[in-house]
């Protein structure tokens, strides 16, 4: 299934191993022998597969998986022969699976001879360095870090043990946790947006603090993350970026937050623990969003979010309300096309 | 006119010839003899402009073009002495002219002994690879290839004949068809935003599909395009995709699809062929978009759009109904503000 | 306060010192010793700070700063002990003094022998080039430059005196002007977005312009600018742009215009002087936007806007339509849950 140019499987696991693995209850023969993870559709009697979305029960219904992930609710409908794995996370226990099968396997390529090391940094150990990689002075490595072809890290930055740091990639003005994803082309620490307007010219405000990363952070291709202006921009630990989003100067984010692609959070902005984001959505500076709650893609907000509330729209509203709106808009323009009717 | 710094004439070219190239018919001397290419405003007795876009009629009568496309029904207002090229589509006919005038002259500097290649690549003849470029394991570069500085191509990518590759793209994990345009900071590859979400933490989703690139593609600069999670990301011949566009996992988009900057469009989205999508628009995860279908700049699509329709707002609804939103808003808004003054 | 490892503090500066570099009026003792700047709830007797939006005067009011910058009508708020330094626009003078504290101070490395330069390109005095740079034909490099790690210029740019270009950037067919900061993984000079679209496949319209930037202009992480199509795209003296923007062929920006994040500009649209754009914001193509015009953050720009003009949402309207538009809809939900709970 999956393309081994790309991909080593370290399959076979028995269905008692997944059981061990994921906590799920079996109803199949725990000897059974699974080799592969695949989508429904797409599985066979060899593969592990899962159903989450209802919106693929067809796909559930009909699928040649040989042991599925579900939920207790929906064991009924199962199709003869697919050995289940019951479980209340389908889609979490999948994961686990996949990661054993197909866990990461750092290279072992080393420190390339055409990477610039500056003699000042300070390297762990198993260490990957690829090629084209800069690294400025009294820049510190830790142990297990991977830093990707033609990456650049500026003078004085930190990173922790075991983070990945992507192709292309800039890091400055930061220090960054262990065990973090940073993607190709992420730019971290360049200097925020900051000026004194005037009209005769903008003054430029010296950005004078850093980005702080806990751990277990990943953030996605072509993000920036701009610096603070004196106090810091920092980034929870658990937390999950997307491609290209744009956070703002002293933006402060919690941990396990989750923010989807193309977001952009403006300067000084706290977003709480556990907050979730949607795509394109767009914060205004200087808000609060409070713990746990949650935006629709491509809200726009311009006043602090309660914790645990779900807004949408823009401005951004009680998520019920933006549903009125747009009811209330579709009810309108029906009266004036039989208003003109009528006419 | 242009900057021979930066482009190499290669004209001048006979009417007759152009009218060989493009089909038009010509009103004027067959052997008139034409060196450039410039817009309505700036083009002299020498050059070859068109007239499209009914905005610019004041600077189509107003031309001192040689030559210039235009649809019939314009020819009757064109000014005393310019040659017309009657044509259905005069800036498809320019732009073929404009392509003979400036052809695409593939650099002739070989492979650079600063570039990295991974001794198991295979690479093509004539192919052109520039410094600093890193080329990992089992790579294959198709003949005519030309892969700019910087840029970073991943163990087991294959690349098809005649692609360009821009300076500081990664590609992984992909295969890119023929005759393809990768423009620069381009990303292609890196696993999806995929994550079983919890309180106590989200765990990471193997994303063990690939990117499936045709020929003829063209990706503008920055722009993401994730991998598969186990089905691969398509993008179907024809297609041209701007800067600044995020396309997530599992996204299958069709033929000849047009999307312009700054889209995103979320995990599993189907896109049919001819599409046109505007810029900014967002489009949600598991939908698809029928062939032929057209979004409005700045669409916010949450539910499936027919093939052929044109939709526009957000959420996204056919574009009369969004027309008929936006003046019943503004209606509203005139009647609140009458209230007010009789209050 | 500031992190030493990456900040070198040229500090202390006397309170007449200040005075003379602001022309604040201080109402304090001249000869007091201040050390760093910094915000106002972390300052200290010997840190500098300033007040500026009303939203933090609590923090104002309790404040510990040695001196702060402030407008004369709060000057009977401070606390006691903090030496004023009254002025008209507080965050234009702390942002002269955070300069004079922390001025840029250019590297003094040199050429780096692992950067990859043209034998005909021409490089000015005191100038750095780092490691991984690639320099093409007959580039010109000003006096002073710094080109950061990685960056791409290609055949035939010039770039200005004193102008730094991001590592991982890539720039070509542009002219740079002087004292300009192009920030890491900036695309300037690649081909627009010019096809002409067909069912049988869309015509690649050769982009025979270039990007004219002017001097002390600021241009954000992960933007793009795409050169003309003919004519040029422009951007004018002292503006500035941030993160993730997109500018479209043949746009042309004016002076001191300040354009936010994720705003994109779409080709051969027209910005006046000291406009100023929001984040997010989106303008259509062939459109004028007056001098002076502000958009609000995440404006939908379909139409030209006036001069002097405020304008915000999709499509944009006066500012003050667009408050009402939102007033309006909720006032319409409101009645609709007060009718639904009626019947």
């Amino acid at each position: 299934m999956v393309d081994q140019r790309f991909f080593a499987n370290h399959g076979p696991l028995r269905l008692q191993e997944i059981v061990d693995l994921t906590g799920a209850t079996a109803k199949g023969d725990a000897a059974l022998s699974l080799v592969d993870v695949a989508p429904l559709d797409r599985a066979t009697a060899s593969d592990i597969s899962f159903f989450d979305n209802p919106k693929y029960i067809e796909q559930y219904i009909n699928s040649a998986a040989g042991a599925c992930f579900v939920k207790d609710k929906f064991a009924a409908q199962a199709p003869a022969g697919m050995a289940l794995l019951i479980c209340d996370d389908p889609y979490r226990a999948y994961a686990l699976v996949a990661q054993r099968l197909y866990p990461f396997v750092p290279p072992t390529d080393g420190i390339s001879p055409k990477a610039e090391i500056h003699s000042t940094a300070s390297i762990g150990t198993d260490v990957t360095i690829d090629s084209g990689v800069v690294i400025g002075r009294n820049v510190s490595i830790g142990d297990g870090c991977i830093i990707s072809a033609n990456a650049v890290i500026g003078d004085g930055v930190s990173v922790g043990r075991q983070t990945r740091i992507g192709a292309c990639s800039t890091i400055s003005h930061a220090l960054i946790g262990e065990s973090c994803i940073i993607h190709r082309g992420v730019h971290i620490g360049q200097d925020g947006f900051g000026f004194a307007l005037g009209r005769d010219g903008h003054v430029k405000v010296p950005q004078l603090g850093r980005v702080v990363i806990d751990n277990d952070v990943e953030i996605g291709a072509g993000t920036c993350i701009d610096r603070g202006t004196g106090p810091d921009t920092m980034i929870g630990e658990g937390t999950k970026i997307d491609n290209l989003v744009q956070i703002g100067h002293n933006v402060q984010i919690g941990k396990r937050v989750i923010i989807v692609s193309q977001v952009g959070i403006s300067g000084s902005t706290r977003i709480g623990d556990g907050v979730v984001i949607g795509g394109q959505a767009g914060i205004a500076g200087h808000l609060k969003i409070g713990p746990g709650a949650r935006l629709a893609a491509r809200s726009g907000v311009a006043a602090d979010i309660p914790a645990g509330k779900v807004y949408g729209g823009t401005p951004a509203v009680p998520i019920k309300d933006w549903h009125r709106q747009v009811i209330a808009l579709n009810r309108i323009i029906k009266k004036d096309v039989r208003g003109s009717n009528d006419d």
